[in-house]
This record gives structure tokens, sequence and C-alpha cells, in this order.
């Protein structure tokens, strides 16, 4: 069944990792895993540590040539009474130097291997323009 | 590092759950998550009996009239050394009564719920034109 937009805003809140999916410049679509942080009323993500394929990142690209994105948190169970999604769609900004414009605190205060060495840009900024989710049934 | 397609076609073979993207009239992404199975070469994943907000699904829409496709699995751990994810672009298409034109037999084997009550369609078939994937480690 269809919810609301707080309940999609708490699973977001709630998840460790979200998929992100944005356009390429020929108009396919690609999606990533991403760590991220609801933050001040934004989605943040940065592009960090993690060794990578290539510094050349693809995600980075489609948001120049088409900003509007789709991120995706889920929960999976071989018990199909008991799945979820609750989806994010918006519109993403590259920062170049998150630090300097965003509080990363919340980010940073996620995830163990960010206190360890904070992303230091550059990074997707993502104004949520609509919240949508799925449940199959009322839990969560 | 980036892996090759053989250990992406291996991860899909494994996995319980993917993230399709697609992307709407408008041009803006779109992701869901899916049950679905590789069978005879394509991808295959139905609009089956879980309840739907709507019965009119806008990824059916979306595939209409944009047929690429990208598809996602991953693994999140909080020890990020055992990150890794595969990516499916290709092609998708719908088919209205998907057991008359492909053997759905291991879809319908690999979740209970269809072993119970086989989906009849309408299916999306995705012939995968790459397959592309990434781990922070040589495991798996």
């Amino acid at each position: 069944m269809r919810r609301d937009q707080d309940w999609a805003r708490a699973r977001f809140a709630e998840a460790r990792v979200a998929r992100l999916a944005t356009v390429r410049a020929d108009g396919s679509p690609r999606i990533v895993p991403i760590v991220f942080a609801v933050a001040g009323g934004v989605l943040l993500t940065a592009v960090d540590h993690k060794p990578k394929a290539t510094n050349r990142l693809g995600r980075l690209a489609d948001i120049a040539t088409h900003p509007e994105v789709s991120l995706l948190v889920d929960a999976y169970s071989e018990d199909w009474t008991r799945l979820w999604w609750a989806r994010a769609d918006g519109v993403a900004r590259i920062v170049g130097r998150i630090e300097e414009e965003y509080d990363i605190g919340p980010l940073v205060a996620k995830y163990d291997d960010y206190l360890d060495r904070a992303p230091t840009g550059p990074a997707i900024v993502v104004e949520v323009r609509r919240w949508s989710g799925w449940s199959a049934s009322l839990e969560p």
C-alpha cells in the first residue's frame, strides 16, 4: 500500500545505504549504491576515499547534464508481507568542497569510516521534491 | 576495483533482489526494487500479485517511452572493505503474457511465493548490453 511522505522520510533517516539513479548524457539510466545522510533539509552524499573504478565518476557527469535524480531505500525479505521501499525524487547539484558549504557533521557522524577520515568533496546535494513509499503491510 | 562481466553476471545469478532504474517520459529517473531471474540469456521480472499503489505501474509507462534500463545488485556492510556492486545495463521490453513467450521456470522456482502463485504478466524482459561491477576488495 502507498505510504505518505513522513513515513518515507523516516525510512531514509534510518537507512545505512541507498541507491542513486541518474540519467546519462545519452538518456539512459545508471544506478549506484551510496552512503548518505539527511542533513539540513537535503540528502548529502560524498565522493569519498572508497576506491573507485575511475576518478571521473559517471554519476557526476550525469548530474551535470541531467540534474534530476531518484534515490531508493528498501528492505527485502523472503516473507513478502514484510517488503517495503521509500523513494526520494529530487534535483541534484555538485558541490566541489562540501565542507565549505554544508554542515557535513550528520554524514561524518553516521559512518565509522568517515569519523576516521571525513570526505572532502566533491559531493552531491539533493533537494528532494517528492518523498513516496510503499509497503506490503503496515509494518514498519 | 573494477570487476569483469563474468563476475557481475555471477552476482546477479545469486542475488534475491535487484533495483531497477527507468527513465520517465519527462526524462527524470525512477528506481524500484524488483525480484527477478536470469533466464534464457535475459533478466526477467514480473508485475505480480504483490499489492501495488496502482495498477498503472510507472515502470511500465517509463519503458514504453524509454526502453533503456539499469539494474543493480549490491552488498552493504559497515566494514567498507566488503562493499561491492554489480550492474546490468540493457534494453527492456514489456511482454503482456510472459508465460506464453518465455520459460518462466527459473523465476517461479527462485521464490517460494511464486511456487504458490506464478506471475501471469505483464513482465519486463531485459536484454543486457553491458555487465559491470566494482568491489572494495577481491572478495567475493
